[in-house]
């Protein structure tokens, strides 16, 4: 079913559809016959929730596949993650809270360390404190090049992000990074026609950083790679008639939500707590409200099976706030799957429930891996979810009579 | 997602994967409210293993569609079975365990009866006997032709695999068999210009075998359809940067996992027990294992539903040899289903069980159609069984960040 074809069902609708995202909410036993995080998790609310829902099961990527952030968001937004690949310095951007522009050109950046030659002498400038990083990002932020302008922001120790911003800038670009030491950094070189005057500003920019650096030993000199522009999607405004708004604290998920055309709040104060706030604050503004909880894919991927166990309580115990807002669509759901036993992302799907007045409820009130995977959402691409969702919202009209 | 993006994401890792195929494994109850072959079958260790699995049903070639060896065997080895069909020709060949180079041309050849006029009168040559067919391809092996070499091989009373090997031949080539008696059969024409040299030394060698023929009646005349070059696929060393190995008896298995290029262990002896010690003998020489058992198909086509049962108890029983070696990924099921009441392949899907250590287990103790239903992996494609096993295997990276 493509994106067109549903285009031409969209209806407008009165209703609101909430979906919260724990992220990395999907888990695993840490032995055999054990219980998930979530089946372990004490989580009356999601279960009463579950029991009136119907249960499935999501894969952001295809089977198999273990996503990151970003294209686990692109699906359980709707988009095909592999059709619409982010690239590496985009999502570099969009994890600083970067407000990357549809002409923009992102990066990742490092400081590295080269000799009285030139040659490389360590890839990393010796892991310089975040703190250094942070200044020497500010130096960079006052070279000035006619034409194009230039953005440096700190990531953490020797890391940044760069973006490149001017009219008609290609991305078709090549990595200044060797991968090894004991030669020079490689000059930026367009991979295509449109990328000439890119490379041409770049190869400036660099040549400043080298002059500005020279005597900031051992990080001396900086390598961009990863270069890419935000990939264009259709907005949900234009794809679904939707006034959607995103609760989210972190760089990336706020990046993705205003690449699909969400209004993203600035959340007051950084519990979940105040993320309902501002949903309940903001509840009359908007008909899409996407939630972000960041701290269950944190604790699974520290490998801490009881931290995130509690932050799915909390969410419990928060979501009968939602509820008293009378939502017509919940989802809740995941990106990905990150199982604290294996302290990373993984390739498992993710399990989903979809509550709606209309909704055929699977009668199952338990919000769990094996509950899910009994659901009559099947085992399905994540996203297909915010399709269903619009149906049970009343904004997909009848295909043919 | 395609081949070329999971190519982009394939890591290397030091784990092993075996892959048990019991051809035709699915099935179903003999009458209403009965058990199916491996629901019946007593399975204790399978059972044990489902416990710890994941369980789904595997669909060769999408629902409703029956297929044969070839396909369900490409299918279940992560092929697209309708894209990367392999023709009659070749399937004969592999049937005889002939192997077929990536450039030979291959057909299905039969012998028939022709009078005085060169007019068919019967098309299987009275269904000589297979010995006689053996003596007769004997005869048709001392044809020479300048340029080209041939290789005639008996499969079964008349009929015989053919195959051509010479250089820059094509096979886009019209049959000979008219399908009718009473007319004389058809030249072999060229139905795309690559395949002109092809059609001329078919026809010179058919003239030939009509010649040596010339006396032998019935079988006095030889019929070829099906000309088919293997498909090319990418290999498994290639796709997934695996080594892998094949444990089968029977030619069609073989061949085709050569295609896929894995090494085809000879067995030693002609039991499922000796494929078993093959896998023991080389589980030091491989990363992947392919065991192929035969019999569940041959009893299914029989309609003998109890010898299948007992094929199936036979390799529970030699299961635990395989779980000894201490593999880290085992998926068990089937290339089809081949229901002994129905007597032949069936379009049903495939019950499937998929270990490994990080697998997130169903917790359902049981390996039938039924308990598969009820796994999390859902009714899926058949090509998709390969992904997740190489996911378990810790074979693919991250997407994204």
């Amino acid at each position: 079913m493509d994106a067109e074809f549903l285009k031409k069902l969209i209806a407008p609708a009165q209703t609101k559809i909430a979906l919260v995202i724990l992220d990395g909410l999907g888990g695993l036993p840490m032995e055999p016959g054990g219980k998930t995080e979530l089946e372990t998790a004490c989580t009356p609310n999601l279960d009463a929730l579950a029991g009136r829902s119907a249960l499935g099961l999501t894969q952001p990527a295809g089977p198999g596949i273990t996503v990151g952030s970003g294209p686990g968001h692109l699906a359980i937004f709707g988009y095909d993650p592999i059709e619409n690949e982010i690239g590496r310095g985009a999502l570099e951007a969009l994890g600083v809270d970067f407000e990357l522009g549809p002409e923009d050109v992102a990066a990742r950046g490092n400081f590295c360390s080269v000799d009285a030659d030139g040659i490389i002498t360590d890839r990393r400038a010796g892991r310089i404190p975040t703190e250094l990083g942070r200044e020497l990002a500010e130096l960079l932020n006052t070279i000035q090049i006619d034409g194009v302008e230039f953005f440096v922001r700190p990531v953490k120790e020797h890391r940044f992000a760069f973006v490149m911003r001017g009219a008609g800038l290609g991305d078709g670009l090549s990595e200044t990074d060797p991968q090894k030491t004991g030669v020079k950094p490689l000059p930026v070189c367009a991979t295509d026609p449109g990328s000439e005057r890119s490379a041409q500003f770049l190869n400036q920019f660099i040549e400043k950083a080298r002059c500005l650096l020279a005597e900031k030993q051992p990080a001396n000199m900086i390598m961009l790679r990863g270069f890419a522009k935000l990939p264009r999607i259709p907005t949900y405004p234009e794809l679904y008639g939707l006034h959607p708004a995103a609760v989210a604290i972190n760089g990336m998920y706020r990046g993705v939500a205003r690449l699909a055309g969400m209004e993203v709040l600035r959340v007051e104060g950084d519990t979940i707590a105040d993320e309902f706030s501002m949903l309940e604050k903001h509840w009359n503004d908007f008909d899409f409200f996407y939630l972000h909880v960041k701290k269950t894919d944190t604790y699974g991927e520290a490998g801490d099976f009881a931290g995130k166990v509690r932050v799915i309580e909390e969410v419990d115990s928060l979501s009968p706030r939602l509820m008293a807002l009378a939502p017509d669509v919940v989802i809740v759901g995941g990106d990905h799957s990150s199982p604290a036993v294996l302290k990373s992302h993984s390739w498992h799907p993710v399990p989903v429930l979809l509550y709606a007045k209309n909704v055929r409820p699977d009668g199952i009130a338990e919000f769990g891996e094996r509950a899910c995977a009994r659901g009559s959402l099947g085992v399905l691409p994540a996203k297909h979810i915010i399709r269903i969702a619009l149906a049970n919202s009343g904004r997909i009209s009848k295909y043919g009579a």
